[in-house]
């Protein structure tokens, strides 16, 4: 099967078109949305779409089932340990000290004289430091996480995003779904695959941009800074993207608990807009049907998993999914079966 | 403030323009969505659209807290019933019995000599008509709903819509938000007055279109039905409507329980277009600014309630929300609230 890549979407790219318009006329009203005219044809890929809804929830029975110690600083719960990795942090009773919660669980607080953010940042860091050195903390970013409840939350402290999991920590994300509408008014997806040689999910598809929400930078920020990095998206592009919702998920990782929320953009492109590698991350972008994609992603493990949940959730708001179709609700509900705050 | 109201609009509207364009040219390249210029302004909105999460599951404590009892058919909870309905259902022994659930909570079974959809139907029918000549059931609607654990499954049994809360079961509906795109990308939403006769909320603003899903039409049918009886809208553009998720919620009601799901779609609608009451449910339909709903919705008690949630959910798939506001997820989670299957 031939896709238009951004190789040759570059050669066939047509002339740009000029329509003349009287002078003084109204501009052209623009074409309506439609209900996408296969989307009775989605109604087979549902139980493949559930499949990736329980896979990026395969970490939600464990903690519903107390299988995790609660991390928690000034007795707000922020994370979630595997037993082992909270009996390695105890070996460090100057940063952390063993605490029974409230309830019949335990678990382990971040020691109370570290009393500010930053106290609790610089002495984790050391901690983890050591644990990066024993081989203990792999893939590190340099790239600072918030601890928090809740998005909008004071962070308790910023950790190393290789250690997120680790320390069960809620994750962000900034997921774009780049897209083009035909003439017909059909749509086209932007796809990436990314690049082989990348340490997480090489060769996986993937969107047009996705990146992790790091500390101090807002959405809107880090979407514009997301698209020029991974997309060569310039930044007047870019600050069309709309925001759309957003997807959660508990997934179980060798490391821990991995509690992630990633919020939804929906970004219209121009036909002749041909997004570009450029910090090498991806290795093609692929302009495909819509229907394409949705067949890969029920159909086949070309995708990463998260990613197939993000288009998913763009199917649904776009009219690709239906009330009529079986399972319908329950994929609506499972896409934010996380923690979603 | 002056409207666009219906008369106003038939009057005001444009004669059509027509684009000339070259003989063999391309069509014109559609406009991009974008990004709502005015979004950072929803912001101060937040509180007040989590207000009416808040009102719409003002039935959540109480339904968690096991202040009613279970409904059951064949060993399947299909229902709630407050205390003092459930003593005047069991003094019909025929239909129904007191059953123990597995649990520690106890409950009212349809007798299972009922063995058939059609059996039960029937059996609970007479006993309605019994409870509407004493004047318990009001507003009787001669509308069928089905009782259901999910959307999808077998119905138990159909039961008039007018029962539906007194039996806490399930309740499905189409609410539709029609809205016109303006050639500077900026749009309005069509908004009704409920006529002021009507039993339920009148006076208050609704959707250009919304209904309740009854027994035995799909849903995409039951949008073009009510397009047409609500608005006046023809089946060539209601079949345009999008279907685009769904909102749910537990609402505390005189007569017991409502839980409501609606699927919420989009129907953008020529600017050019202007609907007509039909079945005297409408009083008046008003094309109004995005930011203006809004405002109504987040400072007034204008809208019935369960529209406002319909209404927030298209605000944020269509980015006026954002992450870097606070409260996105708690509304983004709470529009979910209810038993969404």
């Amino acid at each position: 099967m031939a896709f238009r890549t951004a190789a040759s979407a570059t050669q066939a790219a047509p002339a740009s078109v000029s329509v003349p318009i009287a002078v003084g006329a109204a501009p052209p009203p623009p074409p309506l949305a439609q209900q996408p005219s296969s989307s009775s044809d989605f109604a087979p890929f549902i139980p493949g779409f559930l499949h990736w809804v329980r896979i990026c929830n395969n970490g939600a029975a464990a903690a519903a089932a107390g299988e995790f110690l609660d991390l928690s600083v000034a007795g707000k719960t922020v994370g979630y340990l595997k037993a082992d990795f909270a009996e390695r942090l105890l070996q460090f009773p100057e940063v952390f000290q063993r605490c029974s919660a409230s309830g019949s669980s335990s678990g382990v607080a971040v020691h109370p004289r570290l009393a500010t953010q930053q106290q609790r940042t610089e002495a984790i860091a050391g901690v983890l430091q050591q644990l990066r050195a024993e081989g203990l903390i792999e893939g590190w970013r340099d790239e600072l996480y918030p601890a928090v409840q809740a998005f909008h939350d004071e962070p308790a402290f910023l950790v190393e995003r290789a250690a997120a999991p680790h320390f069960g920590i809620k994750a962000y994300g900034v997921h774009i779904n780049g897209y083009v509408t035909l003439p017909d008014g059909s749509r086209e997806l932007w796809v990436a695959r990314r690049s082989r040689s990348k340490p997480t999910w090489p060769g996986k598809l993937d969107h047009i941009v996705a990146g992790g929400q790091p500390h101090g930078l807002s959405c809107q920020e880090n979407v514009v800074k997301e698209c020029e990095e991974e997309a060569s998206v310039p930044e007047q592009l870019a600050v069309r993207a709309r925001a759309a919702g957003a997807v959660s998920y508990t997934s179980l990782q060798p490391a821990g608990l991995k509690r992630d929320v990633l919020y939804c953009y929906d970004l219209e492109l121009p036909a002749d807009f041909v997004p570009q590698p450029q910090d090498g991350e991806v290795e093609e972008f692929m302009c495909m049907p819509v229907h394409r994609v949705a067949e890969i992603v029920a159909t086949t493990n070309e995708y990463k998993e998260n990613c197939a949940l993000v288009i998913i959730d763009w199917f649904m708001r776009h009219g690709y999914l239906t009330p009529d179709m079986p399972g319908y609700l329950e994929l609506l509900h499972g896409l934010r079966s996380g923690d979603c705050s």
